[in-house]
């Protein structure tokens, strides 16, 4: 049986597609969900929740689509979650078939506060929903996960119970959620350690926790509850999700790396042992942590843990000078365990095709002929104009194709003056959907302002800017320009991403980016509303 | 006698402007400094670590400003870090005489790793130090803070001796540092239980603790150490710091706030007891925040807990619907309590002087007449491109007046001209700090890298970009954007920030910025050199 093979283990399950992609304005299409999927892969999570197939036709896809391409023999499981109702439960069921190992993950909540004001039902309603249910989806498939929502602030008694029926009918993993982010280290182990000892089936199955930062303490809490008994544990790539986020699994992963010596007891491991406590292959996480941030648009500020710009930097003298004398007086994990090393420039100008295709097989990036083609012109283009072509100038050309909106309009000229004694003004050239070319021009504020003045006169679809950043990607004055934008229209947020040369442009693109988004999901929600209708 | 004032609150000690300016690139100068100190001292913290006063004349003249200025009767205590040598300690106590209360922070290193490989001292030497220069500290004011660096990994038998002895020779407050952020809670917490256990002078003493992030756990160790005994936390704004930060003090009172009835009884309250376990004024946390990003250039990511922008949002429909139904379904603490409220328009093109004035007053900012006349003028200039001035475009506004880098060369005119099909070229008028005009253009990859090309042309500088962002501080599309630019010259890196509507002149405002800081650093050093010569 699994259980066994990983009762010394401890289970990554990353959940940067479900919790992750909730942030507001991380929303990812199918393409990106795929790109994360892969390289959530190759980091070597055990479970990756895909999404949350009942949600919408483009969750479903998404789940079906990962567990095709990534749910294969030797890839992770595939998870989609589904509230404790039938409906979800079949959806979430349908879209795992194609993974070699699927897993439903169903959930209820069991506090008190959830049961009056969220569900309006009693405890023995609960108890019996989540037997029910359980046993629904288990007759899909044989890895069912059950959460009772809210657990930290639920009766533990009544928790104990819940548990215990979802044991009884099926679940092989029960997870521990900390919903709203509001317990502490030792609270939280507790609960874990009264679980253990209170449930009396509880050795049939895994302990999972899931928790929420609010307070900055999810991964102490996480830590704290592997020392007591949890065995799986659900996080995400620097750390995003609902609020403040989930816990992030590269600080969760380094920390039980770097203390692996303190941690091996509670797995009882000799202290010593060098083994390690979970599959990850470390020298993935930067990667990672990029490529989620890239496509995302959720950033990472320079003093996060472990994938911070900062984290490996020391800047006070005192610092410096014990670095040099001896690494240890200051730094406790090395930059090249988490795959962090300097940026090399490997292509120019000149380099052919082939350079450029191994190169990006060698950062792992396997794209398929046409997607080659794509990133190999802009590659040019970008070669073009900057002498020298790093890894990372690879990957934000890369991520560009990957994330590409779909291609209604298309930006086929901007071009902008401006200054601080001029008013701004742009030229824009857009092809419809219906292939006409619109131009027009209009001034603004600034070239940004002015380029996205002249794109709504020719998009004419209401909605406003939330968010608009730029970020160098690469060092250096001839930086690519990454620029993420996110609007909003009605309640739905879309974003957009881009990299140039020239942030106008760059600019230009990712708001174009937004708008084919915004207009996809107009198109889709009119059809629906026929299909309703 | 203060200590038994306190010995029922945190005392809670920041540390942005020593540790947190520590971090590569977060360089402030004096103006932006006492900026900080000020907002600091509204927050209600109770004791400000202004800086290293030997470190350089400048951190000196900031500690003796900030001493002054911010010092006062019914102000924080003021702080100077001081290695355990005599001049650090000479120093320290000469910048902190203008403070009405003072405090020098002496520190050595205790583990054996740092004695060997940093200090190349025995333990009895170090012994000898620790005693001889807390005594000295203490020649010159009573409020004596020490510090064994390190702590985490000293041999605890050692700690212990040093501590007592520190204690003996006058410490009031000794801290307890994890330097490399290596440690776990429970630990953390036995080290302090140890501490309060086996130094046998410990009651005339605070414990204090100091930690940083490098695995995501300072805030969960800090708390711990409270449990245990521990009364005063050293905490920096965002938890910016060497590597990924210390604790963020945002994160520690508000998780002592909101969890209050669980730390009560710690503190030996009842644990119904409703009394604030901190002097902090909540509601100035969320303007303290932005402050300290703003003029460090430290970004907080979305998802960062309390005070990043997704903090209090919800954005799954289940989740959305639950606080709807009831705010605590998913919420554990009110957004108004950080003092974030919703974006309020206040002022436009014809307001006055008075209402602007007035508005800046209400927002905490409290400037000279010659400062407000500046920030008028460039409120006039916003509010002309801009229908509506918001509180968050005020204060980008009144930061951008407060850093403005020395006015060596000084920005006349920027040009640009850019587009997907153009040459990005830009024309640049920069007055010298000797009067002379310049002009020049350039072209460049993007029209930022025109800009920058062509200030290069007239500013002969060498220097290479490492950094370059753009944030849009207000919403809408007719947004602010506040670029911040980091340059490195040799060793050094200084920082530009600049706000603008126009973000290719804001990017050259920010550049010129950063090259008036290597600028005067280049003439000081060369007037440096001309005395030691």
């Amino acid at each position: 049986m699994k259980m066994n093979n990983n009762e010394e283990k401890i289970i990554i399950f990353d959940t940067t597609l479900r919790d992750g992609e909730q942030c507001p304005g991380a929303t990812l299409n199918i393409d990106e969900k795929l790109a994360i999927a892969k390289q959530l892969a190759r980091l070597g999570v055990d479970v990756i929740e895909a999404g949350f197939a009942f949600a919408s036709p483009g969750d479903f896809q998404a789940v079906s689509k990962i567990a095709e391409i990534v749910g294969t023999e030797n890839g992770p499981i595939i998870c989609s979650l589904a509230r404790a109702i039938k409906g979800d439960i079949e959806a979430a069921a349908s879209a795992l078939k194609p993974a070699v190992k699927g897993r439903i993950h169903t959930f209820i909540s069991t506090s008190d506060i959830h049961l009056e004001y969220q569900l309006r039902k009693s405890r023995s309603e609960v108890l019996a929903i989540a037997e029910e249910m359980v046993a629904y989806a288990k007759s899909f498939m044989a890895d069912v996960e059950f959460s009772p929502m809210d657990a930290v602030r639920s009766d533990p008694e009544f928790l104990y119970q819940v548990l215990e029926r979802a044991i009884a009918s099926g679940a092989t993993t029960v997870n521990i959620p900390d919903t709203v982010g509001y317990t502490t280290p030792s609270e939280f182990g507790a609960l874990i350690k009264g679980i253990k000892e209170n449930v009396p089936n509880i050795d049939s199955a895994i302990i999972s926790v899931h928790g929420h930062n609010d307070l900055g303490l999810a991964v102490a809490n996480f830590l704290e509850a592997v020392k007591n008994g949890a065995r799986q544990l659900e996080c995400t790539i620097n750390g995003i999700g609902e609020r403040a986020g989930n816990a992030a699994l590269e600080e969760l992963v380094m920390a039980l790396h770097v203390r692996r010596q303190y941690f091996n007891p509670f797995l009882g491991r000799p202290a010593e042992s060098e083994e390690s406590l979970t599959n990850i292959d470390t020298r993935q996480i930067y990667k990672t942590s990029r490529l989620v941030s890239n496509l995302t648009g959720m950033l990472v500020q320079p003093n996060k843990a472990i994938v911070g710009a900062n984290a490996f930097a020391h800047e006070s003298g005192i610092h410096q000078d014990g670095v040099l004398k001896n690494k240890l007086t200051y730094e406790i994990m090395d930059a090249k365990l988490i795959g962090l090393s300097d940026n090399q420039i490997v292509l120019g100008k000149h380099s052919g095709r082939n350079a450029f295709r191994t190169r990006l097989k060698e950062l792992g990036f396997e794209l398929s002929e046409s997607e080659l083609n794509k990133a190999f012109v802009r590659f040019k283009e970008v070669a073009d104009k900057k002498k020298e072509i790093s890894d990372w100038d690879l990957e934000a050309i890369v991520n560009d194709e990957i994330q590409q909106a779909p291609d209604l309009f298309r930006l086929e000229l901007v071009q902008v003056s401006s200054g601080d004694r001029a008013r701004p003004t742009a030229t824009v050239t857009l092809r419809t959907p219906e292939g006409e070319e619109l131009t027009d021009a209009a001034i603004g504020t600034g070239p940004v302002d002015a380029v996205y003045k002249a794109i709504n006169r020719v998009v004419n679809v209401p909605n406003q800017l939330i968010e608009f950043s730029v970020q160098s990607v690469t060092e250096g004055i001839d930086a690519l320009g990454e620029v993420t934008i996110r609007l909003r229209y009605e309640s739905q947020v879309f974003a957009g991403h881009a990299a140039n040369t020239d942030i106008i442009v760059a600019s230009a693109q990712a708001y174009v980016n937004a708008l084919n988004r915004l207009y996809a999901y107009l198109q889709h929600s009119q059809k629906q509303e026929q299909v309703t209708a």
